[in-house]
């Protein structure tokens, strides 16, 4: 006697499940943005021990509904303006759960090629979609990769990055210690994270300083450059980020390209969350010089409707990131691998199993092609962009750093610190949205991040009216 | 006029998707289980460009049917007898499904407590559900993460083992060339990537003898501890496995663990396949001496029914972990952090961003129940010996390497590799059934992995039948 779930009881399972998602969204704004749940209490909610015996699937979705969904921040919510979005999708979601449906493992090409034939195609396609540089394509010397986050992506360029300054012969040997790499003060931590894990050490990634709109200044990465040389130290990566995580701030990539080139640097490009506006050829400008970078990481789980995870990488010499990461032992070797005729995407990554992320992004790309998705992101700048509009407009408040895409930086002028601090609690508490906060320039700072796939323009009005409350 | 998918398509195109799935499980033995796509086919099946305007769902599924199906390795199929399983199953699928609709991201407590709290509960579940030490309880000093893959998971270890060796500062000032670490020669290749990539450099993961079983010699291991040490190195980690990759051979963790504590070595113990054994109390024997570890990992996404990926990974002490991966900008500072009453995940793992995975492995065991597990494992062993048995009876075969689980190793006796390769790609090419190869002492060797969540003895007897034909 079998315990597993029967095609008809999963037929009838699933079905109500749909279900239950699609009246989740139809009644999302009802509920507290910011889950108001205290330190334990979902735990405590629920039994301490498994169970001995299976349970029917309607005890698990009755525990969702009364255990879990206090325990939710909803970031699906219209009225979720916190961090940078992770706007998920209906073709998202579907397409994740085809994948699940699939199970396939798609560490080779031939534990399943279209795993890893879709993945190469769709991410050729958005080299066009974005307008990257051809240098990208999977047709040349260069091609795209499914990392799971941003994190993940600076990781495999700093570890590509080393590899190609030290002909190849880190990964064996260990790190020399002369190496150093180089970001902004303003780039995301995850940089740093790297930098610790490879081994470098995250004080020899040199944080540069930036200008007053928080860019990274190229005179100060030359500086520090040349310093490093004079003292026989290595400088082999620079970081450039489009759209920083506290401010959007735009690092000059062609300028920090120009040295990067001279100095036989990997430039690698973190655009995370401001990729997604290259969609736009108007918002292209804001990454010029792009054809100087070695590599260049988007995520399509942030701002184009794409479920997390899903972050795209694209490098412009794949032999250096697979020579950095390849390892074959016996039990992977394979007629198709050692034919040299296939991507084996487990050479591209930390990981070896990968999961058949391909087919969400292609789903949501196909569900709303390309005129669709542009259309989203314009209507999310120009609302941003209006909301910038009522800031600077409100003698109040203040911008607090340029606005370039779609995130507001903004504070109360008087009461310093403890004032915008005491108005980001009254509005999280409210449940009614979700703001986050970031410093800048010493000062507590309101970042309100429009991105959402359900946000739209009275949104955005009820959050202007709820932050300008007396 | 939006672009986006209503909740009332979704239900219907939702629904459908439920049925397709269900569809496929109905008829997956139909398909030939080894894809037989040249490379390069499914990619010449598919537009070379996106599309400029939205196309309907049923487009994207008939396409499913007619380019992508073809390019899928049965993973799910009864007949996948390759790798080591990656068993799903409808309640993972329908956690996934539910994981994907929820779309939150648990980078923080606060950003979804549910996502935090349910994953921290169900890990405690499973120390006791598999007998692990009870250092790896979370109401301890200890705790269990869902990692992406194991190899994520020996790399995390491998991060805080160096830290704590070298009192917390390789993260800031980059690595100690001395440092030295210790596997066995069978110990999975993930071991060694993650030496390259943390900059400890593969050839200083030092590979020790193993016996006629193909576990790790304890007094190897010593005479290699020993010898750096008297050169001035500074050994700080061993990995044991428990079911190597190549034969589920089982390392002798008590008396590594015995060397590991003499010597101060962080013992990190890797039972991805294997682990999911420990559910039935008669098959703990092989990791007697857990006790000893540091850190442990086992794979709920290969043997024990939950889609991947989920890599579930304890530490005793989870300070260690935490202090070699922890950063924590200004954007990232909440009150519920500081607080120190939680725990925010994203200081567990490389990645930044987390999905809700602990939903599917939360379904998988409320629907089977622990009873239910367990029969299904043993069901898997019973199979395995029995084909063990088969083979050992049969005089144009041997076994190649003990049977203590679910994978069997065998080859013909005559005819060398060439006669086991020609064996194994005729078995492949026929499409019924996959099978993979491992190379033991010297020798081509074929592998039968049990563990597929629809495999019976009915599947069991036609691979032998197919295997013996002339």
């Amino acid at each position: 006697m079998t315990a597993h779930m029967t095609p008809d009881d999963f037929r009838r399972h699933g079905k109500a499940l749909i279900d239950w998602i699609a009246d989740y969204y139809e009644q999302i704004e009802t509920y507290p943005v910011l889950s108001q749940a205290a330190p334990g209490s979902i735990r405590a909610a629920l039994p301490e021990g498994p169970p001995q015996e299976g349970e029917p699937f309607a005890a698990m979705l009755a525990d969702v509904e009364r255990a879990i969904l206090p325990g939710i921040t909803h970031w699906q919510s219209p009225n979720f303006f916190a961090y940078f979005p992770a706007n998920a999708s209906f073709p998202a979601i579907l397409g994740e759960l085809l994948s699940a449906g699939l199970g396939v493992q798609g560490m080779l090409w031939q534990t399943s090629p279209a795993c890893t034939e879709l993945e190469t195609l769709v991410l050729d396609w958005l080299v066009g979609m974005l307008g990257l540089p051809e240098a990208f394509l999977s047709t040349g010397t260069g091609g795209g990769v499914i990392q799971d986050t941003a994190s993940s992506a600076v990781l495999a360029a700093l570890l590509a990055a080393r590899e190609r300054a030290t002909g190849y012969s880190n990964v064996e040997s260990g790190n020399d210690p002369r190496l150093r790499a180089y970001c902004s003060t303003q780039t995301h931590s995850s940089a740093s994270k790297a930098a610790g894990v490879m081994g470098l050490g995250r004080a020899n990634l040199r944080a540069i300083a930036v200008d007053a709109t928080y860019a990274m200044r190229p005179e100060a990465l030359r500086a520090a450059v040349e310093a490093d040389l004079a003292a026989g130290l290595r400088p082999f990566f620079v970081c450039a980020t489009v759209g920083t995580t506290s401010s959007t701030a735009i690092d000059p990539v062609r300028a920090i390209g120009d040295i990067a080139r001279e100095f036989g640097l990997w430039l690698h490009v973190d655009a995370a969350m401001a990729g997604t506006a290259a969609l736009c050829p108007e918002f292209r400008g804001l990454q010029d010089g792009l054809e100087l970078a070695d590599s260049y990481a988007f995520n399509p789980h942030k701002w184009m409707f794409t479920n997390f995870d899903c972050d795209c990488m694209w490098v412009a010499d794949r032999a250096a990131l697979i020579r950095a990461l390849t390892i074959l032992p016996d039990y992977l070797k394979n007629t198709a691998t050692a034919s040299g005729a296939v991507i084996d995407y487990r050479d591209w990554h930390v990981q070896l199993g990968r999961r058949f992320r391909a087919l969400k992004l292609w789903f949501v790309i196909r569900h709303y092609g390309v005129v669709g998705l542009q259309a989203l992101v314009r209507e999310h700048v120009r609302l941003a962009q209006q909301f910038a509009a009522w800031v600077a407009a409100d003698p109040r408040f203040e911008l607090a750093a340029p606005v370039p895409l779609n995130l507001v930086c903004f504070r109360l002028r008087e009461g310093g610190d403890d004032a915008n601090r005491a108005l980001l609690e009254r509005l999280n508490a409210s449940g009614k949205l979700y703001l986050t906060h970031t410093v800048l320039g010493g000062q507590y700072t309101l970042r309100l991040s429009i991105g959402g796939t359900l946000t739209e323009e009275r949104h955005v009005q009820a959050a202007w009216a709820m932050i300008r409350e007396p």
